[in-house]
C-alpha cells in the first residue's frame, strides 16, 4: 500500500514494529521513523494497519491523537469492531482530526496491485479528502455512512460470505453424494437461484474450477483463521445490538472448529472438507 | 402447463381430483378423463405432478406402468423424494418405458407463461424424446444425470436457496440494528463478495427493492410452507446418504418454526421478520 | 442376552451371520439352526437384533411371519425407525401373532450382566407375556405406549443424551478457558441447575472422574458411530412428523462430523475435543 | 436481601435510583442514603446489586472505591461480564479493599426467603469474612475460582441449563409428535441417561408437572429475557476466549428469537412453544 502511495508522488514515512518491513518500505522510497508518533508527527495524512480493536485503541489514544496537526485525515485500516472504531473517531473530532474506518478487502495481491476495495464509514468531508489516497492503493470505494459503519458493513459482508461458501459446500457435498458430478450441479445452480459469488468465482469443490484455492489444496487464497475473526466481529456486533444471526453464529462455531482441528492457515473455501471429508 | 402444450399443437387428456381444475382444461380446448389410467392409456406422453412421494408412487404403481403402451415416455414434474423417483424410474424401465424426473421452478407465473424451469434426471434418450414438450412449458431445461438427479439437483439449489435468503437476511438486519441503510448496505454487499441471488433479484428488506414480496407485505412469492417441504426433502436426502448439512438442517428448523408461527402462506424472504421483527 | 436366558434355563435357538456369535452360543449351552426359520419355526418367542430397519424389514418378512405358531411372541430389540417397528407389528397382529419392539440400552457390560434396559411399546398383553423373558436379561423395563412407542423414546432419550453431552462439554470448556478448575465447576453445576445424567455419571473432561471413557482416552463406552445412528433416526422421525428440533439436528450433524474425522469408534463423550482441542 | 441482613442484626444503609426500593428498606428497618458513596461510606461491607457490566463499572469506579475505608469487603452481586468483574477487583485490591463476584441464582423467592445460591470468585479470605454475610442470605454458597470465576461459572451454568430445557423440550415435543404420553416419556427419560434437572424439577410440557411455570402458563419463574441476557453473556465469554460452543449460540439465538416474538416475559420453559406451538 505504501508502495503504490509512493509510486503516485506521495511522501511516506512508516512505522511497524517488524524490521523487515520498514527495510521494505526504505527499499520502495519511503522513509522510516523510530516511533509511530514520529511517523505521524506533522502528516496530512495518517494510515494505520493494525491486528486488532485492542491495537488501535493503544496507537490512536488520545494523547497521540493531540499531537497530530489540527486538521488531520486520519484513514485507520484495520478490520475491527465499530465499537472502538467510532470512540477512536470521536476523540480525533474532539482534536480537530478527521476520521475514516476504511477496511480494505482484497488481499496481500490487491495491496500489491492497488486494486484493494475499501469500505468507508465516516463524512463525507474527510471521504473526499481521502479519495486522492484511497485511488492509489484501491479499486473500488463504497461509502456505508457515518462512523463505524464500514467496518460494520465488511464484517456484514464477510459473515453473509461465510455463509454461502457453507451453503454452496453442503448443496455440492449433498449433491456428490447422490451421483451428481459437481461441476454440473455448480452450473445448474449459478443459473438458477442458487447463484451466488461462491458459485460463480470461488467454487470449494476440488476440481470444478481452475485457479482458486479449491484446485491447489486451499492453499493462498483468505485463511481460515482470517475469517475466523470476521466471524467473531460479527458475533459481537450481533451481542451488541441484541440481534438474532443463528446462519452466522454457526459459521463461526464451524471456523472455529475447523481452526482448532489444525487449518487455520487453509483457504476459508477449505470448510467444504469439515462437512464430508473422505 | 397443458394450455402452453395445447397451443403448441399437442393434444392433452388430464385427470385431477379436483373439478375445477378439469374445467380449465376443457376451457383451454383439452379432454378429460374419468381415471388417471383412462387419461394416459395409450398416450405418447404421460405428465405428472403431484404433492408428494406418496402420490407419486401411489399413482405410478406398477399396474398402472404396465397399463402404459410401450415405450411411453413420463414425466414426472413433481418435488419428491430421489428414492422414490428412482424407483419409479426403475419399474418404467422394466416395462419398456422411459422415464424422466423434471421438477419444476418458476411458481404459477412461470407455468402460465411456459418460462418455467426443468431440473431433469434421466437417459439423454429420454431427455432427447422430452424436449418437443418441454419446450413448450419451460424456458431453461437443465440435464442433472441419471434417474433422481432432477429432483437431488432441485432440493440441493434449493436447500442453498434458503441459505442465501437467511444469511442475507442476518447481514442486513445486523447492519440496519447498526444504524446502516438497508439500500447502501445491500448494494455494497452485492458488488461484494457476498453478492447473491437473493440479494440481486429478491431483497427480503422492505423498501430495497420494488416488486418482490419484501415490498408487498411478503404476499406471492414462493411460499414458506413449499420451501419447509423442500428443506424436509433435503434433510432425508443428507440422512439417507450420511452427509453433513448443519446449515440446511438449521434453516429447516427455522422455516418450519416460521410456519409453526403462522406464516406457512407469506413469501419465504419473510423469514427476515422471524430475526429480528420490531 | 442368549446366556443370560439359558442360565434362567430357557431353551435357545439361534441364529447369526457370524460363525463366532454361533459357536459362542453353542458353548453357553444353545442350540444353532441353519437358517433365521428354521431357528423360530416352532418357538414360543422369537426375538431378533439387528443392526437397522431394512435388516428388520427383510427377516420378520411377512412370509417369515406366517411361518410362525400362532401366538408367538416377537421380541424385536433392535434400535430402529419407528415406521418399520409400526409396520412389522402390524403384520404379525395380522398372522396372529404378539409383537413388541423392544430396543435396549446398557451396552455389551449390560448384556453380559443380565442389566440392560427395556423400552418397550406394544400391547399390556404381549408385554406380559414377555416380562418372564426381559426379566432374564435386563433390570429395567419401561412400558412407553403402543407399538413403535419403544422406538421412539429410545431415540428421544439418545437424542437428549447427546445434547446433555455436547451442552456439559461445551460449559466445562468455557469455563477452563477462563481458568476455572473442571472438577469444581462440574461440582458447582452438578448442584445447580445444570445437572444432568453426563455431569453426574459420564464427565466428558479428562480427569475429573474415574472409570470413565474421558479417563481412557475415550476408549469403551458408547461409540460415536452408534450415536450418529440414533440422531439420524431422530432426525428422520422429526421430519416424519414434522417437528422443529434445533438442538437435535445440530447435534447430528457435529456428531456425523466428528465420525467424518476418523473418531467413530470412539466414546460419545470424546465430542468435547471437537469443540476446543488443543 | 437486606431484610435478611437486618433480621440477623446487621446495620444496612441502602441507596437505589428507584423510591419504591428506597421505602421497602426504610419499612424493615434500614436506613437510606441519598447517594451511593454516600451509603457505602465507612461500611464494613459493601454489597452492590446492578443490572449489567456497564452499571458496575459506572459505580464501583476507581474514585467510588478510593472513598471506601481500607480492608472493606466489596460483594458485587450482579450477573454480569467475567471481563468488568475482574478489572473492578483488580482496582479494589489497589486500593485495599477485598472484592468477591457473587452472582445469585434462586430467583426473587430464594432473596425473600435467604434461600439464594451464591456462586462466588475472589481470594479464600475474602470468602472467609463475606460468609457470614452472605449466610445470611443464601443456602449454598460455592466457590468457583480467583475473581472473575464466580461470573464464569454462573454463565457456563446458565448456557447449560438453557441448553438442558431446549433438549428436554425437543425429545418431549417429537415423542408426543409419534403418540406418546409426555408423562409416560418424562418418567422413562428421568430414570435414563436423558435425566436432567428440567426433567426433574422444572417439566416444560403442560400437564405433566404441578406447580411449575408450564401448569401455569408460563407465568412466573425465569423470564425469557433473562436467559437470553446471561446467553449473551456466555457468547461474549466464548468470542473472548475464542472457544466454540454451538450449541450455546443457537440457545441464545433461539431465545432472542423468542423474546422479540413477544414472550421476554414468560419463563424460559415456555420456549418448548417456539419449537412447536399447534
Amino acid at each position: 500500500m505504501a508502495a503504490n502511495l509512493i509510486k503516485n508522488k506521495h511522501e511516506v514515512t512508516g512505522f511497524d514494529l517488524s524490521e523487515q518491513a520498514l527495510s521494505a518500505l526504505k527499499n520502495t522510497g519511503g522513509e522510516t521513523a523510530a516511533t509511530a508518533l514520529d511517523a505521524c508527527k506533522g502528516a496530512e495524512v495518517v494510515i494505520t494497519m493494525l491486528p486488532s480493536g485492542r491495537h488501535v485503541a493503544q496507537v490512536l489514544n488520545p494523547k497521540f491523537i493531540q499531537n497530530l496537526s489540527n486538521g488531520t485525515l486520519i484513514i485507520e485500516s484495520s478490520t475491527i469492531d465499530a465499537t472502538t472504531a467510532r470512540s477512536v473517531a470521536s476523540i480525533a473530532k474532539q482534536n480537530g482530526c478527521l476520521m475514516l474506518d476504511a477496511p480494505v478487502s482484497g488481499g496481500t495481491a490487491g495491496a500489491q496491485n492497488g486494486t484493494l476495495t475499501f469500505i468507508v464509514g465516516g463524512s463525507d468531508k474527510a471521504l473526499e479528502k481521502a479519495k486522492p489516497y484511497l485511488e492509489c492503493m484501491g479499486k473500488n470505494i463504497f461509502h456505508a455512512g457515518e462512523s463505524g459503519s464500514g467496518q460494520v458493513a465488511k464484517i456484514c459482508n464477510n459473515m453473509l460470505l461465510s455463509i454461502l461458501m457453507l451453503g454452496t459446500s453442503e448443496a455440492l457435498n449433498l449433491g456428490v453424494a447422490h451421483g451428481l458430478d459437481p461441476k454440473v450441479l455448480s452450473e445448474i445452480m449459478q443459473k438458477s437461484s442458487g447463484r451466488n459469488w461462491a458459485l460463480e468465482l470461488y467454487n470449494p469443490y476440488p476440481g470444478v474450477m481452475e485457479n482458486v484455492p479449491a484446485s491447489r489444496e486451499y492453499k493462498g487464497g483468505f485463511a481460515v483463521d482470517l475469517m475466523t475473526k470476521d466471524l467473531g466481529l460479527a458475533q459481537e456486533a450481533s451481542l451488541d445490538a441484541q440481534v438474532a444471526t443463528p446462519m452466522g453464529s454457526i459459521a463461526r462455531n464451524l471456523y472455529r472448529m475447523w481452526s482448532v482441528a489444525g487449518n487455520g492457515k487453509l483457504d476459508f473455501s477449505s470448510i467444504i472438507q469439515f462437512l464430508n471429508k473422505k
